[in-house]
């Protein structure tokens, strides 16, 4: 799987830059691009002690954050310039707690229409690969580019 | 509306210790109580400019992790010490963009059982009070202290 | 509050025969329009035995039908014909046990949006009144009329 | 996959059973178990033209029905008699229209705790197997038999 698979032409790096530029606030916790594919997208959380929370577990908003910006990469593989792609609703099941350590999310194509997309995302421990999370969100599409 | 109307005795300004000394992420963000009664917690965000995303408006992450934290508070408005109460799932819609300003969380039980807690929160934005998101969420609630 | 005040024209008249005629599944449950104003439309359920489940309690997608079609009730108050406006997602809560008795709807909208219409629906037992039910569903809207 | 696989020892004619006897309202509807196994179940909805909606597609209620009864039955699968188990919330994204013909779920278990069950449902068209809707939903479950 490399980044000449996207439809869109976006890669990792380019996605990279995205997050530091336009989201700064997943920029500024470190999320990276790991791999794009053709309707897939897997980002990395690094682990940071801030994002725990009793339980010694990693915070529900920081995996939510994750999974969000996961589905916002799937938004680029489907429409090249994807900024304006909006998440109009999303929902979080948290299925066991995130042990300390990196998160990895993966995120997939459910159904892409013209004007929504929806996708699911798988939120594992790097530690173990234990599921942690499932995200079902819908992302309005910006109209396409003339 | 005033903190000795809570059941379990949480003060708004034991909130705001709670946020900063057990969940980091959302201290950080500057999140504060504005008020807690018998069934619902008001909690204010301070707006940050990294907190913008294309279009000029507020991020979707950092307006989950205010609605959670709300509800979270929720959950101490229900048990005396509600450290261990975790987000199994939530739902949010968003349902304008938030503009550049602070926002208002009120979050209200819908639900209270002795293993579940169902509430709803409702995200406005402080600068002119229009609605921009809803979540509804389920805590399970830890044992009652013996 | 009556039918006068809905922008569309229609009236609860109008919304039981759309049901009977272009929805049966729910028109053979007997589901019927209460009232309809700007914003808001109140259906009921009449009791069926055949709707209880273990636990005494009426059964869960008896409780979803009436919710999703008081949602399409509120889509029916946004544009004058919305036949093909479609459910995209709906987040459901069951709260409390419904107990044998008709249930009430009333749906609400959230934000209507050109495409997309974001309602939520409160079910509650006509028996006593007790909330059961809360539903937050989103309906992609057909184009408006030329 | 046959029934002996099941922890529990439930097998499909059990299940086609407790649908009948308990739950009527899926039971009238007709719907089918094709397959159980340790953390799956797959149920079939025979085609009714009742079901149709405008648009010519079967009516998301109906499709939520076979998607709950789908995750109740993973809840036997769980525990030996799972009459009690209720569903607290579902989140159901409607994919693609589910064009006249049977309908299949394939529900699967997310995450079996003690108190919560979470699974997914995948519900696809019998006719050209599309995936039409996706289901998770969280069952609160009944306490171990002593």
């Amino acid at each position: 799987m490399n980044s000449s698979e996207t439809r869109t032409g976006v890669t990792p790096a380019d996605f990279d830059a995205i997050m530091r530029e336009k989201v700064p606030f997943v920029g500024d916790m470190g999320v990276r691009t790991v791999s794009l594919s053709d309707d897939t997208a897997i980002l990395r959380l690094p682990f940071n002690e801030r994002h725990l929370r009793p339980g010694n577990v990693i915070t529900g908003p920081a995996i939510f954050a994750l999974a969000d910006i996961a589905l916002y990469a799937v938004a680029w593989l489907v429409v090249p310039k994807a900024d304006l792609a909006v998440t109009t609703e999303a929902t979080v099941h948290f299925l066991s707690g995130a042990k300390p350590g990196d998160l990895m999310a993966e995120a997939k194509i459910l159904k892409a229409g013209r004007r929504l997309l929806i996708a699911e995302c798988h939120i594992r421990s790097a530690v173990d690969g234990s599921l942690c999370a499932h995200v079902v969100g819908t992302y309005a599409m910006p109209p396409a580019e003339k």
